[in-house]
Order: structure tokens, then sequence, then C-alpha cells
């Protein structure tokens, strides 16, 4: 991991932007940490630049609760390497949608798997990396981005405590059975009205999470309308987890 | 409404029993109230005797905010006198219950839509002495207790600013109706796993609401499970409404 940029923004939160491999990636850490801080993985849809506003100030809320933040880019987003077979399955999605056709669950499956099985291992590396830091502390939680992903993590990765899930993207159908799988602690958003999201399909994988504390939070609205103020229960479910 | 016994509870929140005709009730008020305080309504599904632990945990809670509570007993429960349409419907829900068998849509309207009737004007009335009170001010929020309750007040009573529904109840098939009516913002408690609730109505019934504002809470486990964790997102609504 190598640092590529340093600022401190605004309330003293220090930013830095890195590096790992060729993957870019991104650092928050509070102000004032006497010790090592618990470190939330902020999942996002792909597209650091685009999404980077959101994600500064998840990761200043984070700060204000002791939290540590870091993301790095996904694979055949941002400035990465496209992958021809996610293209393609994404032009299908966009012409499924343009019909409004209901998604293949097979093209769901294409754009989706690879994806995380290129992903995961990626975020795996970057949390050795980050863990490494001596202002980086454990526990690990995970929050947001595409769910397949976070769903796979909290499988795969004993280091990762609790997940807030965020349930606005395509859902494979193995994921389903990954979920049984989940033991951690999970809280889950859902906005009711979102476009992109089949709602049943949300409440299915709820269900199915294997966890004995799981947390559903729906409120009204479409995609990017989750309540300013569904960031306290989020931060108070990560204190209760992380601290 | 008259006082019948008044005793300061550890920590000075002031509890205060009183009747209003025939009705038995409970009054909170905060320990330091400089101003009027903004009141919640405690639903409960009748019997205050064996509730009253948790309506008093619920009052200080409550309390702890800066809002005063207060509750009235439900016909036909606790002391007051028996119905016997009620009892009947009662009966005949156990008896499908035991017999593991899906409760009747026509036993629910028998059962709940008399109740609904009787104990709106009740609470009604109840507001109208309190909010005589020179310590009691507005404006008013409601929480819990039967839904079918809840939604009818969140409909006729305009002095009810927002409210806090519990889905654990049973939902008559006019109470759908009267959701889409409902304009106030909505706080939403769901226990996934609630023996004695159709977890497929609650959702419905959510997704009825016709208010702008709702946000549903689900969390896995039985009837009384709600999580402690619940009860700030809860207090944390009502600061944004009645504050």
């Amino acid at each position: 991991m190598r640092f590529t940029s340093e600022q401190r923004l605004d309330g003293g939160v220090l930013e830095r932007e890195f590096t790992l491999g060729e993957i870019p990636g991104i650092l928050w850490t509070p102000a004032s940490a006497s010790a090592p801080a618990p470190l939330i993985l902020l999942g996002h849809p792909g597209g650091l630049h685009k999404i980077r506003p959101r994600l500064v100030a998840r990761a200043r809320h984070s700060a204000e609760h002791g939290f540590a933040s870091a993301t790095i880019e996904l694979p055949g987003s941002g400035d990465r390497p496209r992958s021809a077979v996610a293209e393609q399955a994404r032009a299908d999605v966009r012409r499924a949608v343009e019909a409004g056709e209901p998604v293949d669950e097979e093209i769901v499956d294409r754009l989706i798997l690879p994806l995380v099985e290129k992903a995961v291992p990626e975020w795996q590396a970057a949390l050795d990396a980050l863990l490494s830091l001596p202002e980086i502390g454990g526990p690990v939680g995970y929050s947001g981005g595409v769910i397949a992903i976070g769903v796979r993590l909290a499988v795969v990765e004993p280091r990762i405590s609790a997940a807030v899930l965020f349930a606005g993207s395509f859902v494979p159908r193995a994921t389903f059975e990954e979920a049984r799988q989940v033991t951690i602690p999970l809280h889950v958003l859902l906005q009711w009205d979102d476009e992109g999201n089949d709602r049943q399909a949300a409440l299915d994988l709820f269900d199915a999470f294997g966890t004995k504390e799981k947390t559903l939070h729906a409120n009204l609205g479409g995609h990017t309308g989750v309540p300013q103020f569904e960031g306290d229960p989020a931060a108070q479910f990560f204190t209760r987890h992380l601290s």
C-alpha cells in the first residue's frame, strides 16, 4: 500500500489516497485517535470519483463515532480496466430496463458474480494492508455497496465483525444461499420505492440471513433517498459491535 | 379527570394515576419540566396492571427526551367491564390458534373493530383532559398498542402529529383502507418472527400508509422481543416531529 496524497478535511479528519498495486483507494482517520481506531470498509457501486462526496460524508460521520473508514475502487469501475463480460451484462441490463422488462436472473449472474469473485479478494488484501497500519485496529465493519459483495465478505472474511448492508442492488440467486451462512450481526437498509430494486427480493434476502441479530430499516423513497436520520442507528449499530 | 395517586419514581419522573369517568389511566411527567412538555400517548394491548412495568420503562425513556407520557385502560380490559362480543371473538381466536388454523378475517373484525370504535373516542377525551393541564403542551405523539387503534387515531385526531406503530396485532381489513388516509409521519416496528402476527399483512399495511414519511424497523425475534436499541431511533423520531 502506497499513500499518494494526504489532506486534513474540515473538522480534522485525515484523508489519504493510496494505491494497492493497481487499485486506488482512500483512507479516512478520525482527528483525534489516541488508540488504534476500529475500521469500517465503505462499500459503493463502483466509480470512486463520482461517489466521492457521499463517501466523504459517510467517512466523516463514522469519524465522529471514532471509526476509521476506507474504500477501494471496484474492478471494472472508475479508472480501472473494463471487463468485456461486465460491460455486455450492463448493456443487457440497460436494454431490459429501457424496455420495461424484468432483468433476467442470468444477466444478474453475469453482471454480479464475476464482480464478487474479483472484488472480495481485493477487499481482503486491502484489509491486510490497512490493519498493518499502527493507527488502525480491529474490529472491522463493512458498510453498503453491492450487497452480494457484502454478503460474500461477511461469509468468508472472519475479521469482519458486523455489516450494514444496503438492499439496493441486484441479488444473484447464489447470494440467497450464501446469506444463510452469514452469522455476524447485520443492519440492513432498504428504500421502499427503489426504482431498480426488487423489494420482495430484498425482503427474501433479509429473511434468508442466518444470523441471530439482524435489523431491517426501510424508508419511503428511491435508491438515493436514504434519510439522513438513518445515519445514527447505523453508527449506533457499529458502536455496539465494534467498540 | 381526577388524580388518585402520586409518586416520584427513581430519577424523578412524576407518576400519577387518574380516572377519567370510569376509565383508569396513568400520567408520567419529566422530573424537570421548565416549559409544558410534549405528550406521547402510550398504546398497549389492554390490561394496565400486567403491562405496567413495560409502560413505566417506556415512560421513563420518553421522559429522558423531555416528553410526558400518558395511557388509559382499554375497553373490556383490566378492571373494566367485559364485552360479550369481544370475549366470544377472543375465544374464537384461541380456538383457531390452538387448532393451528389461520384466524379468520371475520373473527378479527369482530375482535378489533368494536374495540377501535369504543377506544378511540376515549383516547380523544383523555387528550382533551391531558392537554388542559398546565404541565402538558403539544404536540402529541401516539406510540404502540393495538395497531388498528393507532391507525384510526392518526386519521381522525388532528392533534396527533406523529406515531410509532407496532405491527404486532391483528389487522382488520378496513384498517388497510384507513391506512391510505394517514398523512402524519410514521415509525413502524415489526418483529420478524412474531408468532401471532402475519408478517406479510404487516408489510402490506406499511406499504398502504399514505404518508410521505414512513420508516419500518424490523428485527429478528418474537412479539415481545423488540430490542432495547430500538428505543433510541423511536425517541429520535419523536424528537424530530414533536420538538
